[in-house]
């Protein structure tokens, strides 16, 4: 277990990215390195990484789940589509750097991007009643 | 592997909710059947589901791949509180259902919940340059 995980208050940030034109899509081995290698930028721990190939030639859906929340990656490669969610916890963690790491490895460029600060990050003023 | 996923284009609603007032967030057990019944309830398919514990007393962060994507969970049980991510693709998905599902096993009051369409769901007007 990761020293002072579960003693951080749960404060995250959520970065929403949709990328286009990325090239790889269906190497689950590439996808793999691309999870950890982000990880690694961001300055989180990895826990495990789960991968679902959907086939040859097809998409590939996974995790990185964290001591500090999760990275994951969804894949349309006949489209060069892939949907990133880096969602990190902890003073320390990087999540652009993260995103910057996939996209390199991926090839692929921004469509979307939108971060969203999670639990007690976002600011009284935002909540619900 | 659940026919028609990779025929269907990259389209997707992703429901980000930080839920507040939660038990059994401790509970391993627990998280995994609201995780198999939200996916049932939102009628996808899944693929797995991974949990890891962070100790007795202490948080858990999971996630069930989906065919349609995921739905994952981070929690803080000393604070009451869970990060939950509904991610599905498909016409007929249901990620609202899927919601209600953890709120009412988790016994949580929504704090923050948004709503985002991602990659073909995004209109064009939203899109980045």
């Amino acid at each position: 277990m990761t020293p002072g995980f579960t003693a951080a208050p749960a404060t995250g940030l959520h970065l929403i990215a949709d990328l286009a034109g990325c090239d790889g899509l269906c190497d689950v081995a590439l996808i793999e390195e691309a999870l950890r290698e982000a990880a690694e930028a961001a300055h989180v721990h990895v826990l495990s990484v789960h991968l679902h190939p959907f086939g040859p030639e097809q998409g590939v859906t996974g995790v990185a789940l964290l001591a500090e929340s999760h990275i994951s990656i969804h894949s349309w490669p006949e489209e060069g589509l892939a949907a990133i969610d880096i969602f990190v916890c902890g003073p320390l963690a990087d999540a652009e750097a993260a995103l910057a790491v996939i996209c390199a490895r991926l090839g692929g460029t921004l469509r979307h991007v939108q971060a969203i600060p999670r639990l007690g990050a976002r600011t009284r003023a935002t909540l619900a009643p």
